[in-house]
């Protein structure tokens, strides 16, 4: 096992109704800014229900984050607490929305360009206003870590950054308000948790048995669900079940003690960029390719990943790995999410379009060795043509 | 799945000579009370490392923490604390001189009588002073939790408490610093990380799919690890996996949103008191008899345990069980903690001693579902001969 620091101190209150503890949670005499996204919402009732809770503090709103955050946006909303005084943030949504706010939080009092925040990914950040969460779309783990993903439309660059200081104090998870979310959303959240896991779990053996496992766990429970959960909306126990498996997934406890990947994100962010696909679907185009072309540095853990997850254990090594990334494939593909950048009516231009962009933004050497060179990264993009 | 609440603030530092982070993880001026039990810690270095790492703070120090910790002895240190105007408490040991600590925390700023934090089970804690952990023992998770048992010894009374106040702010798990320890020490840590996580997982089912399957995780690892832990003292993996696992079996993760069980425990805690068993072998004694009593109420999760801890698939229900419950009381016994109490030379009338007891605690409405009645109890501990 790798040493580790782990800490996490953000309060998950889960269950219905408990929207109404909001009341409780934030401190009485704070001055607070709702946060939230588009019209989602307010039409679901949500907004509605948060206002209720804090009818007896004093309260302002800010509307119109967008699904992949903006500095220019956000920078509006820091302008806003700073002059009206505001001391404690609500974020009503789901990761833009929460990933937005660590931002702001951390850049109202900063002293100097909060973008700074961002090139130094965090490093500058040296406290925050204090903020809860009401999550509404279980995907990013965003209401339990401390980190962010924030865009600058003027550049369309795409930056992310961590502090201790921007862990929410507590988020309200509410299985009941997921029900009404469009299909599409909820299969990128089941897809969006996958990769997060496979991104902590799919590296070498380290003899982390507590972390594999548990990153184990949270993969069959999601194979388990997937597809259920799209086609019985308001099953309680399957949103809930698919809400803390999403929290689980990226709050740092599969992860700590074991080598991390990252390179199948660090690509998908570029496809976003580029084409606009949704953060979610960008990595189930690059993950099974991911996995096939690296397959011999990362044989020992996806023999153990065909073996536990997908209880593959005839063939060879490598018909074993050839059925565990298919069956990968063939998962995202039954939830309505193309594994195929031609889905998109992408091809080898857009293969050489991202490898240029992965070059201009410093990407060349991803992943858990930092040998997904540029080289690397066109045969994954390639692969999934 | 139930609804929930899950906070747990408390800093894990992971690994070999973060001991020295000491330095580092306690605040600058703190002025110090180094809290341990035994000569184990001064005869193993950790203390002289502690001491090293410490030695640009203001520190004193308080030995002679017992295995069950006493009121008594801890007011001792509540008053130098006093008298000294300490503010930083660290606990150096195994979950007794956690536990002390925790009481000592929120004692020594308590208006009133102290023992009163026991008999309303934490409820009066409005504060504690800060203190944080090095882990030299892996068995009670004390050192990831807000919990602590006490024992008055005037009275023989044995009493828990929990508090938000007394999260420990860190806790420096070494695995190294477990090589010294005595075999049945360490046996008794996988006993007591085992019956942690049974607690939490063998009541009914209730659809929560990822604390079903962590629980299952620490359970497979330590079954797993157990008996190569004691043959292989320092090999690090084995005990860095020992010591995660025993942290995890009892941070509140497994058991959110989960019913819990504890009768185990507190039939246990009896048997400790009366007849100075060792707590973990008191639970080796109770839990395989708990389960085959109560084997109706519980026959659900009893066969998934049956077949996805032990591989148990074919028989009738019943023999699925028996093979089960026969599995654990022979794990047990392969660490050579005995599984009767006829090796501790007790029999009928030890049963009814300890019923009595149960009775004039108030332990007469145990378990997940308050039915483990004084006859249930006599039934566990007469099929525990």
């Amino acid at each position: 096992m790798q040493n580790f620091e782990f800490y996490n101190p953000t309060r998950i209150v889960f269950g219905p109704n408990k929207i109404a503890e909001l009341n409780r949670l934030v401190p009485q005499n704070a001055k607070v800014l709702i946060l939230f996204g588009g019209a989602s919402a307010e039409k679901n009732g949500t907004l509605a229900e948060v206002r209720t809770a804090l009818s007896q503090h004093e309260v302002q709103e800010f509307g119109g984050i967008e699904p992949n955050p903006t500095y220019e946006t956000l920078m509006k909303a820091v302008e806003l607490i700073r002059s009206e005084k505001l001391d404690f943030l609500l974020a009503v949504g789901g990761g833009s929305v929460i990933d937005g706010t660590k931002f702001i939080a951390a850049a109202v009092n900063f002293v100097g360009e909060p973008w700074d925040i961002l090139t130094t990914h965090g490093a500058v950040v040296k406290h925050a206003i204090p903020f809860g969460t009401v999550l509404t779309l279980p995907a990013t783990g965003s209401e339990m870590n401390e980190g962010a993903v924030i865009t600058r439309q003027a550049t369309l660059t795409k930056l992310a950054f961590m502090s201790e200081h921007v862990f929410p104090q507590f988020s309200i998870l509410d299985p009941t308000k997921t029900y009404t979310l469009p299909k599409r959303q909820v299969a990128n959240g089941v897809v969006d948790a996958y990769v997060h896991i496979m991104e902590q779990y799919l590296t070498y053996p380290v003899d982390g048995r507590v972390q594999d496992r548990f990153a184990e766990s949270l993969l069959l429970t999601l194979i388990e669900i997937g597809p259920k959960v799209l086609a019985q909306p308001e099953d309680y126990d399957l949103r809930a079940n698919l809400m803390w498996v999403a929290t689980l997934a990226l709050n740092g406890l599969i992860g700590a003690g074991v080598p991390q990947d990252w390179a199948t994100h660090m690509i998908g962010h570029e496809l976003t960029a580029a084409y606009d696909i949704d953060h979610a679907r960008t990595l189930a185009i690059v993950l099974p390719s991911m996995l096939s072309i690296r397959r011999t540095e990362k044989r020992d853990k996806l023999l153990q990943y065909a073996e536990r997850v997908w209880q593959i254990t005839s063939g060879s090594d490598d018909e074993r790995i050839d059925q565990a990334i298919a069956k990968t494939r063939a998962f995202f593909e039954s939830l309505e999410v193309p594994t195929r950048l031609s889905a998109y009516t992408l091809g080898q231009d857009a293969v050489h379009h991202v490898v240029k962009q992965l070059e201009s933004n410093g990407m060349v050497k991803l992943g858990e060795k930092k040998n997904v060179t540029l080289d690397v990264s066109q045969r994954v993009l390639e692969a999934s043509l």
